[in-house]
């Protein structure tokens, strides 16, 4: 029986890390991401080590601002605004969700960041460039999990020009944004959501298929079209009594039966997971080298 | 032989216009509206002439600003600028396309507008709101003619919710806003252009149909879904021997032929047309009771 072939997150993040590296090498500023935290929840404690991490693998710096859980809203923007302001600072990111005890909206924050600085592409302003097909240019970022996944479909070589694929779920963070840079990289896009009628159905008439919906193991093999992509947004803890931990994660796909009938698939963990960190660092790279030409 | 149902763009327009009017004689300040034109264009001019007999159809006013075509963009800012602090306009849209000898920059004037004044919904602020589904609310204005669309396809009785449709065209007035509003709504959604393969196929899938591709008559019956609701933004020129003027106006969608298929159908003219500028009125009014409640 035929199996898909893996598009590796680890090893595309690998290659930009490298392109990252040489780039860095020849700036003569350093290149340096904010990262804002409130509180201290375990999960953001890892993605934030991984941040800084491939941020000091280029040759870039980061700086974590780490606020007590008693911050309030006014005293968080206080904060994101003298990092707008401070010249030494290419990228801003707040990380979410935010622990804390005051009433805090992420919105309202986010939206605060400089659309300079907005490495991470997702305010308002950004987001209203994308649905105006207005990509990259000077002021503006591909939101980090989206653009990773366009990476990994470029990876496989299947053009996505013409193609027809189906995005499930419209989150802001990856589904609707997807959904965009798909159309704009010429793809015919359909939209699906929790209201959708006859999934499977139309799943199986994706030639792309990106799934972010936050459902372990949701989409099955018969669902996919025999040749497809498939590109798995999700990152889901499930119990297995077979792991020391008691759990293993998964994404939204059940990956070990879709693998017999797509060509190309992501597995989970690394899949689109290193996609995001290492787009976020080509973001606050772009920054930097946008500052520095500036000069 | 069944024909479909027609959709009176000028009908529901008109029971907009009787709802505003109620609006407006219970507020205590009167609407106004803003048209910043450059130069004189004559198609221009009568679509001016209808915002502004609309807006006073309804109890409301307008002002239009009408600039020379040796208007410089820093002396348009200028005028936007103004207006934008002006407390009695609670609307402002530019005209577009400029007629002007100077190289003006259309988004960038554009996106001067406070959001707050945007009724034409069309800055990077209000599309951004609008990807993130973020519809109405305080500052946020959903874009007139997709939201006159979204009006219509309602008015047919036909469910949006759940419901396949398939949008042509992704351009930043119509069609790219208009997917969003149907997500938003809860359809299932997919977007064709230019790119798109099969699009006869594709569009067969659809039950509620949009498009706004600028191609006169263009969609044929067989591309057609028997039952499904045809929403024509199209308004194209072309040559008819038999009328005085050697012209007459069509759609996107070969009319005569689609009708024979679809459940609900818009004409050309009197479909979409009279409920982009419906709609703009409206959000002209919304902002003036969101400014008489913050008194």
């Amino acid at each position: 029986m035929a199996t898909a072939k893996l598009i590796s997150g680890k090893e595309v993040s690998d290659e930009i890390r490298s392109r990252l590296k040489e780039t860095v090498a020849n700036l003569s500023i350093v290149p340096k991401l904010a990262i804002v935290q409130v509180g201290g929840r375990e999960d953001s404690n890892v993605y934030i080590r991984m941040k800084k991490n491939f941020a000091e693998s280029v040759g870039g710096t980061s700086i974590h601002v780490q606020l007590p859980n008693t911050t309030t809203q006014p005293e968080l923007e206080k904060v994101v605004q003298k990092l707008n302001q401070d010249k030494s600072v290419h990228g801003i990111i707040v990380q979410l969700p935010f622990d804390s005890i005051e009433l805090i909206d992420a919105h309202e924050v986010t939206n605060m960041i400089v659309p300079e600085k907005d490495v991470d592409g997702l305010t308002v302003i950004n987001s209203g460039n994308l649905l105006h097909g207005k990509l990259g240019g000077d002021h503006s970022y591909k939101p980090c999990t989206p653009n990773g996944c366009i990476e990994l479909i470029k990876k496989s070589g299947v053009p996505i020009a013409g193609a027809r694929a189906v995005v499930i779920g419209r989150s802001q963070i990856v589904g609707s944004p997807m959904a965009q840079l798909l159309v704009w990289n010429n793809a015919t896009v359909t939209i699906c959501h929790s209201r959708t009628k006859n999934l499977p159905e139309i799943c199986r008439e994706a030639e792309i298929l990106v799934v972010a919906i936050g459902k372990p193991l949701f989409v099955k093999k018969e669902w996919i079209k025999p040749g497809a992509v498939v590109i798995d947004c999700g990152i889901n803890s499930i119990s297995d009594p077979t792991k020391k931990s008691g759990q293993r994660l998964v994404g939204d796909v059940d990956f070990d039966e879709a693998k017999k009938v797509a060509s190309y698939i992501t597995p989970v963990p690394g899949g689109v997971g290193p996609m995001t960190v290492a787009m976020l660092i080509s973001n606050t790279v772009d920054s930097a080298v946008r500052v520095s030409k500036s000069k």
